[in-house]
Formats: structure tokens, C-alpha cells, sequence
């Protein structure tokens, strides 16, 4: 009997601990991660162009970065060349290994003359780990 | 044999067909989203009050609403009083809908005397169906 309550014990003890270490280990990945509105104007004689291209880098990165969380692009209904990109980066490292992926870097190449104006906002998620159904 | 060729014939129309279905419903899904960004500037003495309000309002309507897809609600770093909103609805039905729930009605009677500015911008997602991984 002591030893099926003893191994009881150590049974709870650890199940408490896993649950502890996971929920904890999920908050930090949160907290971690480093989340930015990239606003845009895009010159509207290239606006189909750019929007080819930042197309094609957004779904590269999303397929291969797992550290690349989302990176939603909006163009606005009545403003076109406007566009705002929320970016959600699983932390500051992924952020920096996108930077130097060879899709990011032909895009911001191949952009660099189709850009206006671009303006980098820090943000901070009211609810950390919100999803899109 | 015959039977046998019949048996595969069908077979194959009836997944040709159930493919085609699922792939157009799924298309016609993410074409009928209404997405909007809202960009809003709150009153700094009732910054907290306001952020609380609007927490217990995304939460309650993303997990009661299956048509509200996401608010992802965001405070910018330098300009904490001025948030945005990515706001997602399966579509026009679903966001129509969720202005007669009472925890938005809850929000918007509580908070209407916190809200410094309201912008409402109508926006076309890049990727439809983009998601937050």
C-alpha cells in the first residue's frame, strides 16, 4: 500500500510539474514574440507589381519560416496604394533569420523603387496568442 | 468486369465532384469575409478601463460567435492611447449579427464616452484566408 501511494504522489507531483512547465513555456512563447504593423504607400504606377511580389514573399516565408507566425497584408477599399502589414514574428531571432532569408531579401530588392513611404510601428496584442478562425 | 469499371467510373466522378464542391465553397467562403481595420484613439485617463472593456468583448465574441474569425486588437508602443483593430467576419451576416449580441452592445454603450476618435476602414486582405499560426 505505501508504495502504490508513494508512487500516487510522485505521479501527481509530476503531472503538476509537466502542467506547470507547459503552461508557462506557452505564456513565455507568447511574450516573446515580436509583433509590428508595417504601414506602406506604394507608388500606383507599380502597385500591381509590388503587390505580385510582396505576395510571393508572404507566402514563402509563412510555407518555410515556422518562426513566421503570420504577416497579413491589407490594402485599403478606398486608398489602394495604401497597405498595412500586421507582422507576427514567434520572436526577435525568427524576425532576424527572415531578414536574411534569400525570398525577403529579393523582395526588399526588387521593392526598393516601388516604395513611397514605409513607416515601422511597435506594437503590443491586447489578448497574447490570439488566432484567426 | 463491367461492373467493376462502372463501380470505378462513379467513384471517381463522385470525388471529382466533391472536390470541386469543397474547393468553391472554400473559395466563396474567404471571398464573402467582411474585413475592416479600426483605428481608434481613447480618451488617456480611462486607457485601462477601456482595454479591459474591449478584452471581455473580443473574448467573449470570438469564443460565442463562430462568424467572428478574429480582433486582433493591437496599442502602439509610442502612442499607447491609439489602437487598431484587424477585425475579420465570415461575412456581412455574421458582422451584423454581432453588432446585436449584448456583450458588443455591453462594450459600446460602456465605452462610447472613452473614445477620443473612431476611424472605420474598409480593407482587401492580399491572401484570402491567411491565417495566424
Amino acid at each position: 500500500m505505501k508504495t502504490n501511494k508513494t508512487n500516487i504522489s510522485s505521479l501527481i507531483l509530476l503531472t503538476t510539474m509537466l502542467s506547470l512547465f507547459c503552461c508557462s513555456n506557452t505564456s513565455a512563447q507568447k511574450k516573446s514574440q515580436m509583433v509590428r504593423l508595417a504601414k506602406l504607400v506604394i507608388d500606383s504606377a507599380q502597385l500591381e507589381d509590388y503587390k505580385s511580389m510582396l505576395k510571393e514573399e508572404i507566402e514563402t516565408s509563412v510555407k518555410v519560416e515556422p518562426g513566421v507566425r503570420t504577416l497579413y497584408a491589407v490594402s485599403e477599399k478606398d486608398n489602394p496604394t495604401h497597405l498595412t502589414i500586421l507582422e507576427i514574428y514567434a520572436d526577435t531571432t525568427a524576425y532576424k533569420t527572415h531578414l536574411q532569408t534569400p525570398h525577403f531579401i529579393k523582395y526588399k530588392t526588387g521593392t526598393k523603387d516601388m516604395v513611397d513611404s514605409l513607416e515601422l510601428v511597435a506594437i503590443i496584442p491586447l489578448i497574447s496568442g490570439m488566432k484567426i478562425k
